[in-house]
């Protein structure tokens, strides 16, 4: 099965990135997790990059904040799908970091998820994954159920609480 | 080999998500065309979207412009990746769109592109089917070789120009 | 007298929300509080917004954050005026929401609130449900007068404090 | 039948606002138009609200531009639901006079439609009016089809070109 | 001597605007403070304007947030200069009123100063007093040099700690 | 009489400040016009603010786009009122130019107008101006009857045109 | 005499990037120019960058659009002052670009100008070169000279125009 | 050896600029600290830019928020390179200082580092003095070593934490 890299700019990126190693392994996606700087170790971001295919990744998984440049550099030296999570930092709300990751140039596409949308960027990988992976398409179809099992007894609760 | 579809929420749209049919075309990739819209034939996106990955496709891209829920409504309808490509329209260049693409809660990723990012939709989808699929692979790997080359031609010409 | 609903994305909105259904009850209409999510269960939200006109419905308030798509997908099956409450989330403040709330396509309207507006939903419902209800309608001019009411005792308070 | 009343601050809004009239007319709703300007010509504007309701109005409509005073003016001074439609005008597009109509205080809501959202707030009026109006409500469910099948057949027409 | 008048939407905005207050009577200059409401008490806050200037006011602060069209009520019926005040309140950080406050139709002017700029609304009326008294003027060529030694000072103290 | 000053940064300003010049004149005020850069002729623009009051102006009317610094240079170095025109240039839509004009610390304001608001600076120079001249408030109560005559014959013709 | 490197993301930036070109030869800076781009020829950028300041380069100008990660590449692989221009593209202004130049990481610096701040980019080039060469610094007083001069005279054609 | 000036409009501002202080004795580059205020010491923001390059400064460093001229200030009256650092404040998260120190005009350059930018004010002032001192590259050559040192064992912990 092929594996999930999941990069980050760096470790003070961990309380949000730990959601998306977790909803991975939640899935059942091997993952490797690395950081990697695309300004502070660009050599090791590239050989990565450049590498990742053939050391069994299916997708890169790419976090960072302010001009996060981590997934397009990722993006620049693979051709496997790249997912970028625009993190919020100090200030601006995380805007930079979301333009900085989605207005890729045409030809070198990045998948941005949400603003620190680190449960979705491994649900996402778990889905592009799960095209090859029947095993894995029935675990989503799982999650998605629980998910909605989740927000129906929400809604029984509350139901019993205002209404008649 | 597993198809792409793409939806798009009026043909208005059609200039623009042009370029992403030819791309997939460029790249051998067996595409669908529709128009389905989020809010006036929301049966019809439903619906779609709830038997896509039986009728082959693994991989949907869905452009819309305003408060685009179109890639939204696919997402909560089916586990397949779905990319969306956020749309200017006539005010706001485009913003309204990339929040109301990217922003999704967890547990239901949209792989946003940038505003108008047609090509790169196209070309993510591509990444993503590769992972089952050697041959395009390789074609994605030529793809971003020509596109290399046409940087280094231009390159070539403007230092002949302006350089000694 | 026709009742509001209160639809509502996720619990976690209810500390906002439930100044709806108290101005609501305030103000004597008949009020049923729901959790569907536009993304995750999204067959229960059709099929309220489906039935909510037959059901006894008049108006729909619908809560939403970040890509709200909530209201727009009551919008999309319902003839009955639709209500949208953007709400802030933990980035943002709420400007996505705003614009996923707002920028909707012809023909298929969102009466939008203020960020958080939570109050002002219920306050404009009276207002539709009142058109059919001069009882209603009697009891918002006072909700009126007792509003300039209060601000006048303030007015009071300040001017003995700070003029002569 | 009640009517809608439709004011904007200028004359110059009238290719926005018209739309909004001939929505209402196409929607046999009975339409009064008026420029009433909340800067230029207050008292105008208010002692039109005050009696908007006694002359037979259900809902007023009300387009501005930059910082959109208009709707609010209305809404300070009827009971009557007020829609706002925010106009984009030389710069901001419109970004100003969306968050002067959305964003009131609690106790005075606009309804406020999207961005130059002339159609919409017809839409809306007219769903407003429906509430006490069951052949409007009807013509509004045929509107609602009419536009769907308007998207099916742009749909079957994509659907020949592209798809074999 | 001609009076300054500060006027706030709510009392809860005292905590900023008491600094427009205090600084004005640092400055010798005679104030009035009131709460009205554009929206809430608009007849109080209209008849305010129309007899500002017959009851020896020369110039007119508005404070207010969100829609903030206060100052801009003000604005329209009075010909005295009229000073807007952008509160931040909640969300956007007093965006939406600052866009509110400063982007008035041709005509209406409103005196704009920072978002939460009470101090400046206040040394701002005094330099529009000033014209017609010259002790005024004195005080606040004072009230500027005052300002400067105290930046003389805190520099003095950062070179002392910083500089050999 | 004191006069109004207007500055610009280049004269490239003057299509919009002209509007300014104008109607300055209009109102019966003596003006004189200058091109100042708070960056290109720093010396020339802090000598104007130094000396304007004591070569008899009122008022300081200065409009820059970008980041518009003139009417803060102004201030810096006068007790005048400042008012600020923040101009639109080639991006941004004057949003740079509004935030550096508004902006201001706290004891050093500037009075702002909208974006482009050329035509408010001359309305609100003259509304300061006309503090100390009775026959200028009488010129400025004749402005604004004059601008709600024009709104109520745009008025008559709309509703004899829309409305029965 | 140290050079200058202008290096641009693609030749379609050269309209804009000719300004920096020019002025950088007016003020007698030899220059070298190439096309780059950080996501399609990255292997090109890095190498440059890390060879630059070996061959005599002494600042690295780089311009580009949307997600702009040139300037930025740049500063990764070198300790070279990098300028950065972001550039507007067809959407959002260059906001995007603006966010994603100089929003860098701790330690990796980029000098960043304003949106299409071609010339600029140019004189802040000739600053710092000029630290180690009194003779462009000359130049660049002249430079700056010339500009005042150019202010003056059009000040002397606005006076003369429009005072007595 | 020449100095760096860095120069902050209010000791307010230290908590931050005491990063760029610090980084730059930590980089061995003699340095000196000023308050002075482009609003409320102009004269002495003015003659410290003139004098700077006589009295031994090789690049000023100018940290502001809000309407944030004093980089500019610096740049009116001096061809040094200037650095200016935008500092948020209570509200807009610096986007208002980002905007006024990075739009300058034409001929006018500021060297604009991110929101906060402190650390790399200091570096890239670092940067550029290093043109002259070829040791001083090398302890920016080190630093950099030393920065991908940090992230290498980051990684390292990392890679042993999650990886097998």
């Amino acid at each position: 099965m092929k594996k999930a890299a999941v990069i980050m700019g760096s470790d003070s990126d961990l309380p949000v990135v730990e959601k998306t190693i977790n909803t991975l392994k939640e899935l059942g996606i091997p993952v490797q997790v690395h950081v990697y700087s695309a300004h502070r170790t660009p050599d090791e971001a590239r050989d990565f990059a450049l590498n990742a295919a053939d050391r069994g990744f299916g997708v890169i998984i790419a976090a960072a904040g302010m001009a996060a440049h981590l997934a397009g550099a990722m993006a620049a030296n693979s051709v496997l799908p790249v997912i970028g999570i625009p993190l919020s930092s100090s200030v601006l709300d995380g805007m930079d970091a979301l333009l900085s990751t989605a207005m890729m140039p045409p030809g070198v596409p990045v998948a941005c998820v949400g603003i620190n949308g680190a449960v979705n960027a491994a649900v996402l990988a778990a889905q592009i994954l799960a095209l090859g992976d029947p095993a894995l398409a029935e675990r989503l179809r799982d999650y998605k159920k629980a998910a909605a099992e989740k927000v129906k007894n929400k809604n029984a609760a509350i139901e019993e609480k205002y209404n008649d």
